[in-house]
């Protein structure tokens, strides 16, 4: 058999790894634009920041692993042009060529949402896509005094971090009300408030336009000045390839994938970034572009392609991110989430020590639990310290359907130093018990 | 009515917070041998390595709270001597009198095991049992150069790191082949290896004779001398008064209870270190006297006695301690605890980063899960860094009865500079997958 991977990203490593694993003797050939794989978007930040020296190292593995160690034929600087039924058409340094598939995988991934053109069009704009953005953004850095961002998502708030960390004057632009504009306002703010200590954060206005020439960007409220601007306003699937071969693209604008991650062509996959999955609270189609989710995704493909019979069950879109010190994380839905899928909800939001009382250190963190009616919980948010093992243990309980009780009575550890005797994950849920006239 | 609750630790505490909570109108009554309530025994390591200043702090609330603002008649000082039917009788400063109860609940904790007798009548060494013990030792600990510490459960541990900081030469002597003997040995030898760095670790050595008074503790294998003795092998729970009340005492020891938290007598609730609980993962009845149980047991037996129907699903023995900057942490069964209780298990253990890879910092953590060969997950122990937000989610996903697939079908949250992208709890599943033959 024949199976073609369309993109060398996780998804599709991970797919053609597993491939190669159950079906030893297959042929499986993986087409990849850059001359990167295994590549860790995520990463950008990082390097940005200089964690991470090369870019090589933003990759889980390099390609000589995949092509002596796993025998996977990786074709990078390849990029395909064509999609059709059992072959494809690959672009390599100018030259093209026609390979054929039995099954083809499409991982396709992502690229940067720009405003009106494709963000490599806007002169003297920077976009955080491919690892390849990453060395861009770092020189132009080294020079620029004034950074201007534009939107404040996770990549937002890291890249935000990352250019104080650079001794750069951060100017920070967001649509909505407060940075992460997915959460809600309780843990938002929070962040806004750690923020604007040290960035000029700029809430609820709307970029009209942006000269990167002349290091401007207009809002309807304002004019700012930059010597470099990054946008960081999300990402948009890859799905044209996936268009052409006429496989479904779902409501989310990503390609359409039933739990074993067919598309609606036969012998057709699609799995990563440029896929639908299911969000494991509301049952519901959902797009959820993260690297965790992609893994496994390609995972699953790759063992389906093989022959197995495994379900994806989706995803909870977990995430966890920081600014400086301040930790960020949710699992789940926020209430503004829920209520836009129609939930009737009840939340609670606690401030809790993250230790125990008598372990002096002032510090807290602040966490939002959102249950419908019925007692089941939809979603946990928090910011402060101590956030990650509090989505950990959120995000267990929500993939298993858990209740507000199973919060409260889960054995959460108890360690004076790192927890305090009644976790805030416990103390949340204790109040919606009286909420929801549980007891 | 009257309730009389005999014990102001925890649970003692909690119940009593819940009964004037749900009936304002009752008279509630605590009596507390010491003249401290609400304290935290956990705390005492933290004491003597001096994080903690003064004991006050190790107790979450004091004693004017809880009769100010909560409205418990709390009595400090005042030592149970006799329990009956309808009837306690208090001893204060010599004084004693009889009060009635038609709800009694028993919350008297436990105290330290000695290897003969009791611990205090051994001169010149030191037991770690209510919260008074730590002052004796943190002033014994100012002359000692050489400390003796018998035992390395938790306790052990955290006494054996408080006494690094406090700068002295520290001997642990442990039957046991490596410390937290309950651990298996990939995560207990990493344990040992480390603390072998700083401390003389003696395993597999049985103490046979102490004497405290001239510094020597004898094992069958040899003699050591040090300035400050400290016995640190484990506790019992004081079960004397329920005996006489003529409760039954179950198969630990402990006293026996059902998911009420009532006893076999009438009207007689026990919570807290004293009583047993059910073991959720055997779903057996056990012996697990941990703060964060005790708290919620407390609870529970409050709620219950003052007319609600709670049931307490019982603990996970989830746990996690330090020693210096090595985290470990348990939850549900270590393997050698899953074939005590008869299980036929398979086990994987990974060793992995504690980052994603291209974060430098050279960290690992090693992880073992422990499954029945139906897939169901019996345990999670691990060692290293980033250790708590595992146990957490281990700790939700045993809660739930989870598989190795919902281990690795749960969507635990990926961020580069704190969690790799396969989380070492997805690794150690998939790699459980292959012994199973699920995929």
């Amino acid at each position: 058999m024949r199976v073609v991977v369309i993109g060398g990203g996780a998804a599709g490593m991970a797919a053609a790894s597993r491939i190669k694993r159950l079906q030893p003797k297959w042929d499986v050939t993986v087409f990849e634009a850059s001359k990167y794989v295994s590549h860790a978007p995520c990463g950008i930040p990082f390097h940005v920041a200089g964690y991470v020296e090369s870019l090589d190292d933003l990759c889980a593995y390099d390609v000589s692993f995949f092509r002596e160690d796993r025998g996977i034929d990786v074709r990078t600087g390849s990029r395909v042009i064509e999609a059709g039924d059992g072959y494809v058409i690959v672009e390599r340094r100018g030259e093209v060529e026609e390979h054929g598939w039995d099954y083809l995988l499409i991982a396709t991934g992502t690229r940067p949402a720009a405003l009106n053109a494709d963000c490599h069009d806007l002169k003297g704009v920077m976009c955080v896509g491919s690892i390849e953005d990453s060395v861009y953004i770092k020189e132009r850095a080294k020079k620029a005094k004034n950074v201007i961002i534009v939107g404040s998502g996770y990549l937002g708030i890291e890249m935000a971090d990352a250019m104080l960390r650079l001794h750069k004057r951060v100017t920070v632009i967001e649509m909505g009300s407060h940075p992460l504009p997915e959460y809600d306002v309780e843990i938002g703010e929070l962040l806004r408030r750690n923020m604007e200590k040290l960035v000029e954060f700029r809430g609820n206005e709307k970029v009209v336009e942006i000269d990167g020439g002349a290091g401007r960007v207009v809002t309807d409220r304002s004019t700012y000045r930059g010597d470099l601007i990054i946008l960081c306003i999300g990402v948009v699937p890859n799905v044209e390839l996936a268009a052409q071969l006429g496989v479904k693209i779902g409501d989310t604008g990503a390609i359409w994938t039933d739990e074993y991650l067919r598309t609606t062509v036969d012998g057709v996959y699609a799995a990563g970034d440029c896929a639908e999955t299911t969000n494991i609270v509301t049952g519901r189609k959902d797009w959820i572009p993260l690297a965790a989710p992609a893994n496994k995704m390609g995972y699953v493909a790759g063992s389906n392609i093989s022959g197995l019979d495994l379900a994806y069950p989706g995803s909870l879109k977990s995430q966890l991110t920081s600014f400086l010190d301040l930790e960020i994380g949710k699992a789940g839905l926020s209430e503004k989430e829920a209520l836009r899928e129609g939930y009737d909800v009840v939340s609670a939001t606690v401030i809790s020590r993250a230790r125990a009382k008598y372990i002096p250190d002032g510090k807290s963190i602040t966490l939002k639990m959102v249950a419908e009616r019925n007692g089941r919980v939809l979603g946990v948010q928090a910011a402060g310290v101590g956030v990650s093992k509090r989505i950990y243990g959120a995000s267990a309980l929500l993939y298993k359907g858990a209740t507000v009780e199973d919060f409260f009575f889960t054995d959460f550890p108890f360690y004076p130093p790192k927890s305090p005797v009644w976790d805030p994950l416990v103390i949340a849920a204790r109040n919606l018990f009286r909420k929801l006239g549980i007891s």
